[in-house]
């Protein structure tokens, strides 16, 4: 979460988001909201380790991921704040300090599952999955919601209605088609199995999330199997054709 | 660990040892051999997850670490084995099913710390330091051993000893002097403190394994803090004028 104050914007766009402004290692980064408890969305934040100060807001149940993996103490408990949050229940997040950064967010339950190394092998997909395992966030900074889904099983009719006439939405781009990465030869599961619902199809996001006025769209968590990735490819010409954008490295974007 | 048969090197040097030669999602990866359970040397492991068969060594101290937390089973078990080594105790290292990879690795113990993670607060630094939290390795392809030593707390004379006539020594160059971090302002901890030794000074690395005949000694494991990083310092001229190189990206060793 980047400061959304138009002082800091400024700073962002004359010296870069990557430039160190209040010492040799600082960091812009004021706070992480975790969406989901799984290794591509908690690994990062070892990246993050000894020294940088900031804030982590995460369901109770993704805190007792992170509480349960000792590795995750690089990050000094003296500096990181590990805040729960709770399903529906707004709040204004802050720094490690304490201080505003501009952003209200709101966390709501979207289908998911249990983390992969959390499956226990014997119960089957989606066994101990909970509302709390898979989330998204509504990130205001003065005006609108935007929302942020970079994980969803299905698109149900509550998430539609919820989205309804957003000005922005970052939403699972993971695959294309359920079964392309058992076609590519790359992977023995459907998108279904990881959680994912795909691009395309009756159910899929472009169907299900087109007619609702929301301003703009963009795909993010690509999986490097899915051809919407591919600039000359029918898959993307099919995206941008529904009005929907494919996420970049360094995108940037002000709420 | 690359296997170091004469056909597997031609192959690496005809296509890139980046280039996948058994599928799309092959790897040449043979086995991971760890020498510290600290994030730096473990967090790796993480991007290698999901259908990449390999083997893991290390101590039953450092496996203990992975057993522990449980994002380490994104390692699927069936893909990924575990193997416990012991100090002093060489072996061949095996692929995921058993086939020779052409090296042998005696694994020894060098002055080390326990993982920061797993630090007690309350007990002071090298609490709970054992002898198998931090290993060097021997390895040998046929030839005489070389020395891979990333971590390594003081160049004791039992260490001098063992290296002495080695071909080929890799050597933990964290810090260039045990209060740089402090003196530059980007951290609280020495050297010492972090369980490195210093290039510089007359308990150093630099001065501790002169005149052993090693033949090819090789900085690793470099800390950003370290001047020596820099093609065009005072530091790295001296540690070219004593015979040493540092290591840099994509650098390749044929043992």
């Amino acid at each position: 979460v980047v400061n959304a104050s138009p002082d800091l914007r400024q700073q962002i766009l004359d010296n870069g988001a990557l430039h160190p402004r209040r010492g040799k290692r600082d960091s812009p980064i004021a706070a992480v909201l975790l969406t989901n408890g799984d290794v591509d969305h908690i690994a990062g934040l070892l990246s993050l380790r000894e020294g940088h100060r900031f804030a982590v807001y995460a369901t109770r149940r993704v805190l007792g991921i992170l509480q349960e993996n000792s590795i995750f103490n690089v990050l000094d408990p003296a500096l990181v704040d590990r805040r729960p949050i709770d399903l529906g229940r707004g709040f204004a997040v802050t720094d490690a300090d304490g201080q505003p950064t501009g952003i209200h967010a709101e966390p709501f339950a979207v289908p998911g599952k249990v983390a992969l190394f959390r499956e226990d092998p014997g119960a089957g997909p989606g066994y101990g999955t909970e509302p709390e395992d898979t989330i998204g966030l509504a990130l205001a900074a003065g005006g609108p919601a935007a929302f942020y889904v970079p994980g969803c099983a299905e698109v149900r009719p509550d998430l539609a209605t919820r989205l309804r006439g957003a000005p922005l939405l970052l939403f699972d781009g993971t695959l294309w088609r359920d079964d392309e990465m058992i076609l590519a030869g790359v992977g023995r599961k459907t998108g279904r199995r990881m959680g994912h619902v795909s691009m395309s199809g009756p159910e899929g996001s472009l169907a299900r999330l087109a007619g609702l006025g929301i301003g703009r769209r963009i795909f993010v968590h690509l999986n490097n199997s899915n051809p919407a990735l591919l600039a000359d490819s029918p898959e993307r010409a099919a995206v941008t054709a529904a009005g929907w954008e494919v996420a970049e490295d360094g995108m940037r974007i002000a709420l």
